[in-house]
């Protein structure tokens, strides 16, 4: 793309707030449910008891703060050059996870911080790239992406998982194993994830980044916003987020209980369906557009970015803002879950062809999870 | 092939019940072992008692009946085209083990049941897929097969047995979880494998099956028998089978424990290796003519078919006949087995080439598989 | 490569063992560390009791011994034409991991053994892999190697490891399983695992040894010694090791206390980088001059060997010189490690490329293990 068709590309109007908010509403029908917000505490200071309502209105609410701090961050990393950019972008990519996780970690709900961290993983190896690969499939016969970068992916994905899950499977080998042992294991653990996920943006932004090319985060066709008008939409719907956040993770249990889902259902499930809705939207709109190497990139991009740096922040954070400090001890259930779409995610990306019957099988498994922890019995967790 | 060359190799006789057969006698010295067949029942009626001599006669009844089973549906296959010939092969591809299960389904068997399914999972993977490797590296330094096919069909394998072990994994994680709940789940996760199922017959029948051309299940050498007789064999033999399946069931306990084989052993290896003697030949047969894309297709594509349609049948079928609902949980050794053998057959299959010593390592460790499960004490299970 | 440039590569000094020694310090400074060896035997005569020296001493002794048996080794085989110097280098490839795990094995400690057994499984599939993908990244930007060759050695080295993990995990099923069982079972698979070995053998020095070409396991651009030198070297380095094993195995549970190191993770850790130590000297030395074929071919052969070879003959001997039969059950903790070590490797591998950053995921892993082995409350094992 040369300076030229960049400049043709440039945004025609005045680029105010204003003008800039109205051309997205235009643009992306998902922000109308931008209402939602200032419901959410409309409704928290009139009817502080109405959990399930306050439920509804802060999922609601999320997902259009989530599309707008992905695109705020995609517009900071476009004007900040290449190497900032990728940085800034891969490290706000699960920004919105990040703040749901934070909140239930202050709230010292860890159930829900590990079941978020967990489903996120699922999630996005099983449902996004299964959904991208049966919306690709629908439109064309054969999808082909680059081999060696979902490979690589698919790899640092399934070392991140496994290195994740250390925690857990000896506390099981060990039943005797005291807390103590895992929570020194945990904190070790997260030292060594995040020196990893800084190696691998060393990698992927510096040494390698020719392997990541086609599947970077932003989809060129949106217009970046200004910097100033990006920045001051990052602060101020982060702040947003965090604070519908804390309404969701107050009426979580009691709508679950309303809905009669389990909390693992709601944790692996909803946080991780709400929190990831943009880079969806992202996934989906590349998969359709036969850019299968951009979807492959989200999807496996996002979920190695949960367990290489997401959750170790989560470990480290909690020392500080939590009540007590937090293992990276899983509930069995929930590592057998993450390991299946670790290696799945490996298994089916190796080849580089999708076909639409691919994207079923995945979402087949997505759904026998799904269902596995809606019927959960309440107790079992 | 053209028409004219398919001419060529109509048969030469006319074609009656009665001269097809004796055709099929001379072609196929398996089918002497039907003697066994009236065998069967005059030993029942005479010596009802003689458990062990009717387990041996069943068994040796079995095979015969089944490699006719499979050559009726073939013959129906390629008389009716191909969308509702391939439909017919691919659905009763396994009635053998359909009917030796929902025998033991009626009789409220539910270990042997599952045992079979499990065992026709492994016995699939690693000792038909290994045997074919191994015959057919005695005859060829390096075999090529179509990677992109066999990647399609391992992907699916891997993906229905994992499926098929979710209620399994919970009930093991969480051991207090009720019954109740794992039967809802084998319920909800039997509709959804057989929905998936469908979408793969519409796959791999319909939109893609250019990818599934070469392994066609059909072994294109052998004469398709005139429709009437087909039919009328395919009919007879499903009788033929469900009765002598009767005598085995009955006596499948007391052989096993004369011959001093763990029930387990019984339904893993017997019933596996018996109800898939007619795969097995075309399966070895394809791979001593270096068609390897026939012999893998056939291997992956019959346990799948297991994972996908017997197993979630036989759960909604067990509604209907059998004494109580059975659920979808197997034995821990039996999930391990499974998942080995569909990882396995996943990243021996990936290269799309064989030699010996790979179907020497499946063989391998298929008996230790066998070793142990023949070794473990009776109590275990 | 000809006849002639063999020529100009024989050594150009006069043979005798005292050049030959001189010219090999001079070579490899890892050899200075032979002084160590009689200050093992000095130290034991003197201070018994001096556990944690005795050690440190009989570690640093073993490293330059295993690289002289190793080049003593190869050797032999140069001068013994391919086919039995394949065979010598395939069997005594890890000679010192034998030697101390006899040691072991004499005085009773089957932990010890069992650690190192898996140790070096894991070593070779995280630590020598990884480090060699690192080592190799650094001076190159994407490193080729032979897909076939690799898959095939990963395949190997994955269904070894299953076969070897099946008492372990049989045992997990069910906890009432006798020990008697599990005993017989070893007893039988060692059987089985040497017969594939055997197999192994006659594949890739025989039928199929184009497919091993690249990766043969002597480093050719070292001298070999004259045959006499080789074979007297064999023998008294063997017995060397076993008498500095000797020490090992008495001081070891000692030293790690003395460390707060588990049992574990000294045999785990320490044994398989100590007995490793020629066999990394090689790999990474392939990896800096960008045959990653070498290296590959060596970490993962090395590891096969232990699981198909080195394990079932262990058990075997166990009856002749142990003080009771040993059995193949390990740890769990150990068995996840192995499996994971295993598929990592066949996943890494997979692709034929490798890049700096895949090896350092590939050391997180085994950082991670290591820590948790270190970590690990000493009474669990």
């Amino acid at each position: 793309m040369t300076p030229h068709s960049h400049a043709q590309r440039a945004p025609a109007f005045a680029a105010t707030p204003w003008t800039a908010g109205l051309h997205e509403l235009r643009r992306n029908p998902l922000l109308w449910l931008l209402v939602c917000v200032p419901a959410v505490f409309v409704g928290r200071a009139l009817a502080p008891d109405a959990h399930t309502l306050l439920f509804i209105l802060s999922v609601l609410a999320i997902v259009p703060l989530a599309a707008l701090l992905s695109h705020a961050t995609e517009s900071v990393a476009a004007k900040t050059g290449d190497a900032v950019g990728g940085l800034l972008n891969a490290t706000l990519g699960n920004l919105t996870e990040l703040v749901i996780a934070l909140t239930a970690l202050r709230a010292g709900q860890y159930l829900l911080v590990k079941a978020s961290i967990a489903g996120v993983i699922v999630t996005n190896s099983l449902f996004m790239l299964g959904a991208s690969f049966l919306l690709g499939g629908l439109t064309y016969h054969v999808q082909e992406f680059n081999r060696s970068g979902a490979r690589l992916q698919a790899s640092l994905l399934f070392l991140a998982t496994i290195a994740l899950l250390v925690p857990s499977a000896v506390s099981v080998a060990d039943a005797g194993a005291a807390a103590e042992f895992t929570q020194q294991l945990s904190l070790g653990l997260s030292g060594l994830l995040i020196v990893a996920y800084g190696l691998g943006l060393l990698f992927s932004l510096k040494t390698h980044r020719e392997l990541f090319a086609s599947s970077a985060h932003a989809d060129h066709d949106e217009e970046p916003w200004p910097l100033r008008i990006a920045l001051a939409t990052l602060a101020v719907v982060t702040v947003l987020v965090a604070l519908v956040s804390e309404v969701f993770v107050e009426s979580v249990q009691h709508a679950a209980t309303t809905f009669g889902m389990s909390p693992a259902f709601v944790g692996f499930i909803v946080v991780a369906l709400v929190g990831g809705a943009a880079e969806m939207t992202a996934a989906f709109s590349g998969a359709r557009k036969n850019r299968m190497d951009l979807s492959v990139g989200i999807a496996l991009g996002s979920a190695a970015q949960i367990a290489l740096f997401v959750a170790p922040v989560l470990v480290l954070l909690s020392y500080v803002i939590g009540p007590t400090p937090m293992d990276l001890r899983f509930w069995m259930g929930a590592v057998v879950m993450m390991l299946v779409a670790a290696l799945t995610a490996a298994l089916v990306t190796n080849g580089g062809r999708s076909t639409w019957f691919v994207g079923v099988l995945l979402l087949t498994v997505y759904l026998v999870f799904a269902m596995t922890l809606y019927l959960l019995p309440p107790q079992t967790r």
